[in-house]
């Protein structure tokens, strides 16, 4: 069985763990190295308990140094790194002939200035933005096979833009009535050394932050202006909740269509797709179904009383939502069943 | 110190438990009389561990009759029971000169039509409606003294109400567009034998539930529409998140008037309010602040890039939400300090 | 690549689900049938949403008789019944040729006296308990190709027996001083519509039950006695805490031998065993590094103040203590890879 | 009412927390002083938003200079600072004529040589070992009034020694018997930016730590040593386990004594205490009674299978464990009922 060498560049956060523990058990993976500056020298299996006894436990964590990186043979490298550190290590990899499967924000957005006003610095590659390609699958599938460089969709993103894409091709919604709330799990607040993440300070909390212009949106609003043939802006208001992982996205919108064409929109987009589940009219997507996998589950209601239509997913943060979406890149790139290694329930 | 002779009707839920947790300190209440049918004979410490060693632990659950409720002595009664049950009581216990205080949603709509409408059957007792106060202290403060029959608000409308409602007033955002998602802990389902209610089906899970047209939407536009002065229709979707107690509500809705001015109607409407708790502009309210106690925290948010104004709260919905909100109207029901018994943090 | 055809008898409790999960995917399992009397004529699917996509998802639920089960083509089936009632399917489907994989405690007693001194009954099928293999692979691997009966070991006692066994087989700690406590997710109390199992119950809440004499008790002492050469009676205090799943064990007993012969002792036991992780001297077991796993992690301390060693261990209860051990009972049986199916981390 | 002044020593971690919270509303005590390095200058209600609308929440911080705490005309000083930097405090401030309550562990040892075992350090200040009264109130309330200095017992000790001290007075157990487990809630690491505190470490974890020599058993077998009138030795293993605050503590001893004995005991050491609430026979203590309270619950069980005695009990770390239990202090301390303050359930 055909076997491709990987690399995981920063490897230490809940993005890079969750990326190791699929990537560990993946028939066509064979990973070569994993980097992390603070944790060098250390197994895979030393800083992370759980995955002793995999086949690659006993591999060493390595500083990031892109010589290094390419010295192990490397094919793929993914990379679980913050913004604006991400392209670098991009640039010099692509240069060694690796493809990159990027898990940061650094090459989801088109136009640097957009970059620049969600990010606040001068893109740090943007010669590199025109030939990334924005990897949601479900969306531009036949784009990736031919990546040097894909940008894996962030995870608020992904559980935005797929329920809303299909109705604003159909033209089924007004794109400037939508309103979207989403709560997700601790992890996607990363694993920082940071009072406000501790288990006490979280635990029985509910609370929205990041308003009003999460920089999530910069790219969300970008694939939805794709979709619906205009620019299109939006209110979004994320909330962290006491879960470890999961995103449960709430958006309402002012519909323009009829529910029929609702419901047949998402059929017609995702009826094919295998980590698209659609729960149809009155589903209201649970995060509970979703942990641990590459699935996203999309429900649907029609509130006559407003005429407005309520589009209802739930995904793992962790996983459609950064590892699992990395891994059916990786698939696709590389030419693998889409589904390898993401089977699991 | 005078104390007024309390029952509790139906003690045994979640409201119920947390309307005893007040009660059992409250230096103007004397409990003589809580009832539960299952629970009959059984002392309140039995079946709250946590209130042994309380003054009134000892006091046995009665069955919930009338004569006998009355024999008790009681003066007040607070309602903790199911919408459809509570109005019997309520109509037997008038007549028997005692006050109400009823958590149900038996008396907060004014049109039993509209009563009809969300909660299916005719209203029980359509001839009380009239003289039932909605008790949401900061709105109608001045009509509660008087009242022999108080409706205390539900969890949702007050955590949407309270941050609304002096937008509304001065015509500030369009009443119309007003799209709220709300996050409520599990005890605000009740204490029901229920699988979906489990620790392990509720757990690591979110989701949204009663989409499109949640009950509680009747009494949110009822009051909505006050403030307005129009008819107010409005999207909100609740949903259910593993904390125990808690609400966190966000509303977004297009601003017609300025930041400015909606600071200042916030400002004007609670900057004297004890149990309001407004955090200014930015501040996004967290349920761990305000769990166990009678506050309602409340932020807000411009997002010019939409136009629209976030609205952020937070209340406990046993506390403000329910059992010490209905201490608060029973304070001024009875002339007593609106703060007392609720003056923990 | 062979297949076996699967039963899985009782799949709506939490351990059905468990094992449902991991069969789903297994390389050698074709599910063939699944009962539930409740839910019979649903889809794995409609019950079970988070399974929706795989292969067997459509496979309905059908009533659990005997003749319609063998009459599937099921070659081997899982039990997931309560203790008493698999007694008798065990039965009816031996006589019709299948090899049976029990998850209740009917068959892991060799003394139908002592079962009916812990589980109150006469043993209803105590013919069998000559022929039934206690399927504890680490312990009696040799024995299970060729049963037709294996009794699945209990959560607790595998906890408790694994990191016991090698210590009383080499007579290094006093039998009459073993002090267990046990904590377990409350996935352990089963799905049950109980009011003590709620969220609102469960969450921020610990304590101890089943004192001083658990079911589980029976079947520990009877493995122990075997290692130990005696009767062995101890005292096990198992205590529920807000996880789902999970179990941390912690033993303590006189040291006899010497710290450096406990590490040996279980290093000859466990260092070739795949599904035990040994962490050595110092090493607390996490509940964490586990879940969802058939791993049991298993550490040790030395206390010379009180001459006592420590036992650490975590396990999944739905895991090693259950499903995972009962596929990987499946796999010996069926002279499948042991880890067939169970490589996920 | 009498009111005496106060300053809090530290206030910025869960214990000062809670000390606040409790004495932001106790009757007959006036916040002066709140000290914080990293935080002097801001407002309570600034740092700690819960207490907001508190009558003293506009009170600032300051930094911990005697000079400044004695200025602000405190009478009674609580330390909530790390053992070792305490003593120091305790010192400066008895000079200036301040009464003292010590919540951290400098001088709850009698013996300095213990100190330095199980401390790691030269006692800081060995000169006022001798004055230092152990507080816990149900063990020696005499000694309290008059004492300069009080402090305060450990969250673990006191949920471990209120069990056993009436046992082992009436030399009911056998001393050298004794093995004990204790899961903690996560408040009890104390607010530290530490990544293994974080919620996605914690949350779904359970796991020892401190084995096998914690340093809370230096002072838990003082206590029980003078209870017994000899030297004790015991086996403590504590937990972690994902609640916010609580402690549950299972204890196990060879019983020499009959069970009738061990509840006379403990009716005669406790019956009449307030915050020490019998559950007799087969009480399983839940922390999910007591929290947010100064209660400890107790219940035992008798294991004639082994002869054991199992004490089973349940605390609130920061209240009876901590903040509650040094305000009951206070109270005896200064001559106010002993319940002041503290009566919430």
């Amino acid at each position: 069985m055909k076997r491709v060498k990987i690399a995981v560049i920063g490897a230490s956060g809940y993005t890079g763990l969750e990326l190791l523990r699929l990537l560990l058990t993946h028939p066509h993976a064979e990973l070569v190295c994993v980097t992390s500056r603070q944790n060098a020298g250390r197994k895979i299996g030393e800083l992370f308990p759980r995955f002793t006894g995999a086949e690659s436990a006993d591999l060493k964590f390595i500083d990031p140094e892109p010589e290094a990186i390419a010295a192990t043979g490397a094919e793929v490298a993914f990379l679980a790194l913050p913004h604006g550190v991400a392209a670098g290590y991009a640039s010099s990899l692509l240069e060694k002939g690796l493809r990159i499967i990027d898990l940061s924000a650094d090459f989801r957005l088109e136009d640097p200035e957009v970059y620049k006003e969600f990010y606040g610095d001068d893109h740090p590659a943007p010669e590199l933005l025109k030939e990334a390609v924005y990897g949601l699958p479900e969306v531009r599938r036949d784009a990736i096979p031919s990546a040097r460089l894909i940008a894996a969709p962030g995870c608020y993103p992904t559980s935005i833009s797929l329920p809303l894409i299909p109705l604003l091709r159909e033209k089924l919604i007004d794109p400037s009535s939508i309103v979207t709330c989403s709560m997700s799990g601790v992890s996607g607040a990363g694993k920082k050394a940071d009072l406000s993440l501790l288990f006490c300070e979280c635990n029985e909390s509910a609370r929205a932050y990041g308003v009003p212009k999460h920089r999530h949106l910069s790219e969300i609003e970008q694939e939805l202006g794709k979709a619906a043939g205009e620019k299109v802006v939006m209110s979004f208001t994320p909330h962290l909740i006491p879960v470890h992982n999961g995103i449960c996205t709430t958006t309402s919108a002012k519909l323009t269509g009829t529910p029929e064409e609702v419901n047949a929109a998402l059929e017609t987009a995702y009826a094919d797709e295998h980590f698209v589940r659609l729960l149809g009219k009155g589903g209201c997507a649970d995060t509970k179904n979703v942990t641990g996998t590459n699935f996203i589950d999309i429900g649907w209601e029609y509130d006559e009383r407003t005429g407005r239509v309520l589009l209802l997913s739930a995904e793992d943060n962790l996983g459609k939502g950064a590892g699992g979406q990395a891994v059916q890149n990786f698939n696709i790139l590389c030419g693998f069943s889409e589904t390898a290694g993401l089977q699991n329930f």
